[in-house]
Protein backbone atom coordinates (compact mmCIF):
# COMPACT_ATOMS: atom_id res chain seq x y z
CA UNK A 1 0.00 0.00 0.00
CA UNK A 2 1.12 3.42 -0.70
CA UNK A 3 2.89 5.18 1.99
CA UNK A 4 0.43 8.32 2.10
CA UNK A 5 -2.41 5.75 3.35
CA UNK A 6 -0.53 4.67 6.54
CA UNK A 7 -1.91 7.09 8.91
CA UNK A 8 -5.61 6.06 7.53
CA UNK A 9 -4.74 2.47 9.32
CA UNK A 10 -5.23 4.62 13.01
CA UNK A 11 -7.90 7.45 11.78
CA UNK A 12 -10.37 5.54 13.86
CA UNK A 13 -8.44 5.05 17.23
CA UNK A 14 -7.55 1.23 17.21
CA UNK A 15 -5.38 -0.20 19.75
CA UNK A 16 -2.16 -1.15 18.52
CA UNK A 17 0.68 -4.04 19.46
CA UNK A 18 4.37 -2.06 19.51
CA UNK A 19 7.21 -4.73 18.45
CA UNK A 20 10.55 -3.48 18.69
CA UNK A 21 13.98 -5.02 18.18
CA UNK A 22 17.11 -4.45 19.50
CA UNK A 23 20.03 -6.51 18.12
CA UNK A 24 18.36 -10.13 18.34
CA UNK A 25 16.53 -9.50 20.96
CA UNK A 26 12.33 -8.37 20.16
CA UNK A 27 9.39 -6.94 22.83
CA UNK A 28 6.35 -6.45 22.34
CA UNK A 29 3.33 -4.55 23.64
CA UNK A 30 -0.01 -3.00 23.64
CA UNK A 31 -0.76 0.50 23.31
CA UNK A 32 -4.30 2.07 23.73
CA UNK A 33 -2.90 5.65 22.99
CA UNK A 34 -1.85 6.50 19.48
CA UNK A 35 -3.08 8.59 16.84
CA UNK A 36 -1.83 10.45 13.53
CA UNK A 37 -1.08 13.57 13.08
CA UNK A 38 -0.18 14.36 9.15
CA UNK A 39 -1.23 12.26 6.60
CA UNK A 40 1.85 13.41 4.26
CA UNK A 41 4.13 12.48 5.59
CA UNK A 42 2.90 9.95 7.60
CA UNK A 43 3.35 10.86 10.97
CA UNK A 44 1.93 9.38 14.24
CA UNK A 45 2.08 10.36 18.43
CA UNK A 46 2.13 7.25 20.20
CA UNK A 47 2.40 7.00 24.46
CA UNK A 48 5.15 4.62 25.27
CA UNK A 49 5.45 4.53 29.47
CA UNK A 50 8.80 5.20 30.96
CA UNK A 51 8.20 2.01 32.70
CA UNK A 52 8.33 -0.15 29.99
CA UNK A 53 10.98 -1.77 28.00
CA UNK A 54 9.54 -1.04 24.84
CA UNK A 55 11.06 2.36 25.86
CA UNK A 56 14.52 1.26 26.20
CA UNK A 57 14.36 -0.80 22.83
CA UNK A 58 12.60 2.83 20.83
CA UNK A 59 15.97 4.87 22.94
CA UNK A 60 18.19 2.56 21.91
CA UNK A 61 17.24 1.89 18.45
CA UNK A 62 14.94 5.05 17.33
CA UNK A 63 12.69 2.64 15.64
CA UNK A 64 9.78 0.69 16.42
CA UNK A 65 6.33 -1.28 14.39
CA UNK A 66 2.91 -0.65 15.08
CA UNK A 67 0.63 -4.06 14.36
CA UNK A 68 -2.77 -3.49 14.11
CA UNK A 69 -4.56 -6.52 15.85
CA UNK A 70 -8.08 -7.90 15.00
CA UNK A 71 -10.65 -9.52 16.82
CA UNK A 72 -9.32 -13.11 16.29
CA UNK A 73 -5.96 -11.70 18.45
CA UNK A 74 -7.69 -9.75 21.67
CA UNK A 75 -6.27 -12.40 23.92
CA UNK A 76 -2.81 -12.01 22.63
CA UNK A 77 -3.49 -8.55 22.65
CA UNK A 78 -4.33 -8.13 26.46
CA UNK A 79 -1.49 -10.54 27.57
CA UNK A 80 1.38 -8.42 25.79
CA UNK A 81 -0.27 -5.55 27.45
CA UNK A 82 -0.52 -7.11 30.70
CA UNK A 83 3.33 -8.60 31.25
CA UNK A 84 6.86 -6.36 31.11
CA UNK A 85 9.67 -7.34 28.63
CA UNK A 86 11.27 -6.42 31.88
CA UNK A 87 10.74 -9.98 33.39
CA UNK A 88 11.76 -12.14 30.58
CA UNK A 89 14.73 -14.49 30.93
CA UNK A 90 16.64 -13.42 27.52
CA UNK A 91 18.33 -14.19 25.52
CA UNK A 92 16.50 -17.51 26.04
CA UNK A 93 13.01 -16.44 25.60
CA UNK A 94 11.04 -13.13 24.82
CA UNK A 95 7.26 -12.52 24.38
CA UNK A 96 7.23 -13.70 20.95
CA UNK A 97 8.55 -17.19 22.05
CA UNK A 98 6.60 -16.98 25.55
CA UNK A 99 3.16 -17.14 23.94
CA UNK A 100 4.26 -18.87 20.48
CA UNK A 101 3.22 -15.39 18.29
CA UNK A 102 4.44 -15.70 14.74
CA UNK A 103 5.87 -12.75 13.08
CA UNK A 104 7.72 -12.03 9.64
CA UNK A 105 10.75 -9.06 9.03
CA UNK A 106 9.33 -5.96 8.09
CA UNK A 107 10.33 -4.80 4.77
CA UNK A 108 12.14 -1.59 5.40
CA UNK A 109 13.65 -2.06 8.94
CA UNK A 110 13.32 -5.72 9.18
CA UNK A 111 11.43 -5.38 12.46
CA UNK A 112 9.55 -7.97 13.75
CA UNK A 113 5.69 -7.94 12.77
CA UNK A 114 2.77 -9.92 14.49
CA UNK A 115 1.57 -12.18 12.06
CA UNK A 116 -2.67 -12.35 12.16
CA UNK A 117 -2.87 -8.43 12.47
CA UNK A 118 -4.86 -6.67 10.11
CA UNK A 119 -2.08 -3.96 9.19
CA UNK A 120 1.38 -3.11 10.01
CA UNK A 121 3.77 0.23 10.12
CA UNK A 122 7.12 0.37 10.58
CA UNK A 123 8.17 3.81 11.82
CA UNK A 124 11.19 5.95 12.59
CA UNK A 125 11.38 8.11 15.74
CA UNK A 126 11.30 11.86 15.30
CA UNK A 127 13.56 12.82 18.07
CA UNK A 128 11.43 15.00 20.62
CA UNK A 129 12.61 15.20 23.83
CA UNK A 130 10.60 17.65 25.70
CA UNK A 131 7.34 15.85 25.01
CA UNK A 132 8.95 12.33 25.03
CA UNK A 133 9.99 13.34 28.81
CA UNK A 134 6.57 15.27 29.89
CA UNK A 135 4.18 13.23 27.93
CA UNK A 136 6.19 10.11 27.35
CA UNK A 137 4.89 11.18 23.51
CA UNK A 138 6.72 9.76 20.86
CA UNK A 139 5.97 11.33 17.53
CA UNK A 140 7.28 8.80 14.45
CA UNK A 141 7.08 8.75 10.79
CA UNK A 142 6.01 5.02 8.98
CA UNK A 143 8.45 4.35 6.74
CA UNK A 144 6.69 0.53 5.21
CA UNK A 145 2.93 0.46 5.51
CA UNK A 146 0.76 -3.05 4.88
CA UNK A 147 -2.39 -4.71 5.03
CA UNK A 148 -4.60 -6.98 5.08
CA UNK A 149 -6.29 -6.22 1.83
CA UNK A 150 -9.78 -8.13 2.94
CA UNK A 151 -10.16 -5.52 5.64
CA UNK A 152 -8.25 -2.56 4.03
CA UNK A 153 -8.09 -1.39 1.02
CA UNK A 154 -7.10 1.71 -1.85
CA UNK A 155 -6.48 3.66 1.47
CA UNK A 156 -10.12 2.47 3.30
CA UNK A 157 -10.76 0.15 5.80
CA UNK A 158 -13.97 -2.31 4.83
CA UNK A 159 -15.37 -3.45 8.23
CA UNK A 160 -18.50 -4.81 7.14
CA UNK A 161 -19.67 -7.74 7.80
CA UNK A 162 -17.68 -10.38 5.80
CA UNK A 163 -14.79 -10.52 8.02
CA UNK A 164 -15.88 -10.38 11.53
CA UNK A 165 -12.65 -11.86 13.03
CA UNK A 166 -10.83 -8.86 11.54
CA UNK A 167 -12.37 -6.23 12.90
CA UNK A 168 -10.03 -3.97 15.08
CA UNK A 169 -10.01 -3.38 18.45
CA UNK A 170 -10.34 -0.58 20.65
CA UNK A 171 -9.59 -0.84 24.49
CA UNK A 172 -12.18 0.38 26.97
CA UNK A 173 -10.01 -0.92 30.16
CA UNK A 174 -9.12 -4.09 32.07
CA UNK A 175 -9.19 -6.34 29.06
CA UNK A 176 -12.72 -5.18 27.81
CA UNK A 177 -12.35 -4.21 24.20
CA UNK A 178 -14.63 -2.41 22.16
CA UNK A 179 -14.84 -3.90 18.56
CA UNK A 180 -15.28 -2.06 15.39
CA UNK A 181 -18.09 -4.24 14.75
CA UNK A 182 -20.75 -2.37 11.74
CA UNK A 183 -20.05 0.68 10.09
CA UNK A 184 -22.52 3.33 9.05
CA UNK A 185 -21.96 6.24 6.18
CA UNK A 186 -22.90 9.61 7.41
CA UNK A 187 -25.13 12.24 5.32
CA UNK A 188 -24.52 16.18 5.49
CA UNK A 189 -27.07 18.34 7.35
CA UNK A 190 -28.86 20.67 5.52
CA UNK A 191 -28.03 24.20 6.09
CA UNK B 1 -17.75 11.68 37.72
CA UNK B 2 -14.48 11.68 39.02
CA UNK B 3 -11.49 13.68 37.24
CA UNK B 4 -9.28 10.69 37.20
CA UNK B 5 -11.82 8.82 34.91
CA UNK B 6 -11.90 11.08 32.32
CA UNK B 7 -9.01 10.29 30.29
CA UNK B 8 -10.43 6.54 30.28
CA UNK B 9 -13.32 8.57 28.06
CA UNK B 10 -10.94 8.67 25.13
CA UNK B 11 -9.24 5.68 25.58
CA UNK B 12 -10.81 3.75 23.00
CA UNK B 13 -10.60 5.77 20.47
CA UNK B 14 -13.61 8.05 19.53
CA UNK B 15 -14.00 10.89 17.41
CA UNK B 16 -14.85 13.58 19.19
CA UNK B 17 -16.40 17.34 18.94
CA UNK B 18 -14.32 19.93 19.85
CA UNK B 19 -15.91 23.37 20.61
CA UNK B 20 -14.93 26.30 21.55
CA UNK B 21 -16.54 30.08 22.51
CA UNK B 22 -14.37 33.57 22.40
CA UNK B 23 -16.41 36.00 23.53
CA UNK B 24 -20.02 35.59 22.46
CA UNK B 25 -18.60 33.67 19.16
CA UNK B 26 -18.65 29.64 19.36
CA UNK B 27 -17.43 26.99 17.12
CA UNK B 28 -17.34 23.30 17.08
CA UNK B 29 -15.32 20.80 14.82
CA UNK B 30 -15.09 17.15 14.57
CA UNK B 31 -11.65 16.08 15.13
CA UNK B 32 -10.45 12.36 14.84
CA UNK B 33 -7.00 12.34 16.30
CA UNK B 34 -7.04 12.63 19.88
CA UNK B 35 -5.51 10.51 22.65
CA UNK B 36 -4.94 10.70 26.52
CA UNK B 37 -1.33 10.82 27.33
CA UNK B 38 -2.06 10.41 31.46
CA UNK B 39 -4.74 9.66 33.52
CA UNK B 40 -3.77 11.39 36.73
CA UNK B 41 -3.62 14.44 35.82
CA UNK B 42 -6.14 14.19 33.22
CA UNK B 43 -4.02 15.39 29.78
CA UNK B 44 -5.08 14.48 26.38
CA UNK B 45 -3.13 15.61 23.14
CA UNK B 46 -5.21 16.35 20.10
CA UNK B 47 -4.61 17.13 16.48
CA UNK B 48 -5.97 20.56 15.24
CA UNK B 49 -5.26 21.83 11.75
CA UNK B 50 -3.83 25.48 11.14
CA UNK B 51 -6.96 26.24 8.71
CA UNK B 52 -9.48 26.06 10.89
CA UNK B 53 -11.46 28.61 12.95
CA UNK B 54 -11.50 26.46 15.90
CA UNK B 55 -7.55 26.87 15.89
CA UNK B 56 -7.96 30.42 16.09
CA UNK B 57 -10.28 30.42 18.73
CA UNK B 58 -8.11 27.74 21.00
CA UNK B 59 -4.91 30.24 20.24
CA UNK B 60 -7.32 33.10 21.60
CA UNK B 61 -8.77 31.51 25.11
CA UNK B 62 -6.45 28.36 25.24
CA UNK B 63 -9.51 26.10 26.60
CA UNK B 64 -11.50 24.02 24.42
CA UNK B 65 -14.15 20.89 25.26
CA UNK B 66 -14.33 17.65 23.76
CA UNK B 67 -18.08 16.30 23.44
CA UNK B 68 -17.72 12.44 22.74
CA UNK B 69 -20.79 11.96 20.01
CA UNK B 70 -22.75 8.81 19.87
CA UNK B 71 -24.78 6.57 17.08
CA UNK B 72 -27.51 9.36 16.84
CA UNK B 73 -25.08 12.14 16.34
CA UNK B 74 -23.51 10.76 13.34
CA UNK B 75 -24.75 13.16 10.45
CA UNK B 76 -24.33 16.35 12.82
CA UNK B 77 -20.07 14.83 13.30
CA UNK B 78 -20.04 14.49 9.69
CA UNK B 79 -21.55 17.96 8.90
CA UNK B 80 -19.27 19.97 11.48
CA UNK B 81 -16.70 17.93 10.36
CA UNK B 82 -16.87 19.34 7.00
CA UNK B 83 -17.80 23.07 7.15
CA UNK B 84 -15.43 25.97 8.81
CA UNK B 85 -16.29 27.85 10.75
CA UNK B 86 -14.32 30.41 8.71
CA UNK B 87 -17.71 30.59 6.71
CA UNK B 88 -19.96 31.63 9.63
CA UNK B 89 -21.73 34.85 8.62
CA UNK B 90 -21.56 36.25 12.44
CA UNK B 91 -21.99 37.43 14.58
CA UNK B 92 -25.74 36.65 13.03
CA UNK B 93 -25.44 32.78 12.98
CA UNK B 94 -22.98 30.10 14.41
CA UNK B 95 -22.57 26.57 13.56
CA UNK B 96 -24.43 25.60 16.82
CA UNK B 97 -27.43 27.94 15.18
CA UNK B 98 -27.37 26.79 11.55
CA UNK B 99 -27.69 23.53 12.42
CA UNK B 100 -30.09 23.78 15.46
CA UNK B 101 -27.71 22.01 17.80
CA UNK B 102 -28.44 22.40 21.58
CA UNK B 103 -26.04 23.06 24.01
CA UNK B 104 -25.28 23.61 27.57
CA UNK B 105 -22.92 25.26 29.38
CA UNK B 106 -20.26 23.46 31.10
CA UNK B 107 -19.81 23.92 35.01
CA UNK B 108 -16.12 24.82 35.05
CA UNK B 109 -15.59 26.88 31.89
CA UNK B 110 -18.65 27.56 30.63
CA UNK B 111 -17.91 26.37 27.12
CA UNK B 112 -21.02 25.36 25.03
CA UNK B 113 -21.04 21.65 25.59
CA UNK B 114 -23.09 19.48 22.88
CA UNK B 115 -26.70 18.04 23.93
CA UNK B 116 -26.99 14.25 23.25
CA UNK B 117 -23.32 13.55 22.92
CA UNK B 118 -22.49 10.61 25.49
CA UNK B 119 -19.27 12.24 27.41
CA UNK B 120 -17.86 15.91 27.90
CA UNK B 121 -14.36 17.29 29.14
CA UNK B 122 -13.97 20.70 29.19
CA UNK B 123 -10.07 21.34 28.98
CA UNK B 124 -7.39 24.00 29.78
CA UNK B 125 -4.71 24.58 27.36
CA UNK B 126 -1.19 23.52 28.26
CA UNK B 127 1.52 25.98 26.33
CA UNK B 128 3.53 23.89 23.68
CA UNK B 129 4.57 25.95 20.80
CA UNK B 130 6.98 23.63 19.39
CA UNK B 131 4.74 20.69 18.72
CA UNK B 132 1.53 22.94 18.20
CA UNK B 133 3.62 24.29 15.17
CA UNK B 134 5.72 21.04 13.87
CA UNK B 135 2.79 18.83 14.49
CA UNK B 136 -0.58 20.81 14.83
CA UNK B 137 -0.89 18.87 18.26
CA UNK B 138 -2.18 20.66 21.56
CA UNK B 139 -1.45 19.03 24.95
CA UNK B 140 -4.82 20.06 27.09
CA UNK B 141 -5.56 18.70 30.15
CA UNK B 142 -9.17 18.23 31.43
CA UNK B 143 -11.36 20.51 34.53
CA UNK B 144 -14.55 19.62 34.41
CA UNK B 145 -15.58 15.64 33.03
CA UNK B 146 -19.14 14.53 32.65
CA UNK B 147 -20.72 11.51 30.98
CA UNK B 148 -24.18 9.87 30.13
CA UNK B 149 -24.35 7.47 33.15
CA UNK B 150 -26.38 5.11 30.88
CA UNK B 151 -23.12 4.03 28.86
CA UNK B 152 -20.38 5.20 30.96
CA UNK B 153 -19.98 5.31 34.70
CA UNK B 154 -17.97 4.30 37.60
CA UNK B 155 -14.81 5.19 35.00
CA UNK B 156 -15.72 2.20 32.76
CA UNK B 157 -17.84 1.96 29.54
CA UNK B 158 -20.59 -0.24 28.78
CA UNK B 159 -21.21 -0.46 25.48
CA UNK B 160 -23.30 -4.13 25.79
CA UNK B 161 -26.55 -3.81 23.30
CA UNK B 162 -28.93 -1.98 26.08
CA UNK B 163 -28.37 1.72 24.02
CA UNK B 164 -26.98 1.14 20.96
CA UNK B 165 -28.01 4.84 19.82
CA UNK B 166 -25.08 5.60 22.25
CA UNK B 167 -22.22 3.45 21.02
CA UNK B 168 -19.17 5.79 20.55
CA UNK B 169 -18.03 6.76 16.66
CA UNK B 170 -14.84 6.29 15.19
CA UNK B 171 -13.87 7.40 11.66
CA UNK B 172 -13.04 5.65 8.83
CA UNK B 173 -13.09 8.05 6.17
CA UNK B 174 -15.01 10.30 3.93
CA UNK B 175 -18.07 10.28 6.61
CA UNK B 176 -17.62 6.70 7.23
CA UNK B 177 -17.80 5.34 10.71
CA UNK B 178 -17.08 2.28 12.78
CA UNK B 179 -19.15 1.98 15.42
CA UNK B 180 -18.13 0.59 18.68
CA UNK B 181 -21.33 -2.02 18.59
CA UNK B 182 -19.83 -5.07 20.50
CA UNK B 183 -17.70 -5.41 23.17
CA UNK B 184 -15.18 -8.86 24.32
CA UNK B 185 -13.20 -9.49 27.59
CA UNK B 186 -9.81 -10.76 26.49
CA UNK B 187 -8.51 -13.64 28.99
CA UNK B 188 -4.43 -13.86 29.71
CA UNK B 189 -2.90 -16.18 27.52
CA UNK B 190 -1.06 -19.15 29.61
CA UNK B 191 2.61 -18.60 29.56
Amino acid sequence: MKLEQASRLLNHGPTVLVSTMDGSRRNLMAAAWSMPVEFTPPRIAIVIDKSTFTREQVASTGMLALNIPCRALADLTYTVGSVSGHEDPMPVQDKFDRYGIASFAGPTLGLPLVAGCVGWLECRVIAEPHTEQAYDTFFVEAVSAQSDIRVFADGRWRLDGSHPELHTLHHLGAGLFAVAAETLQARALPR
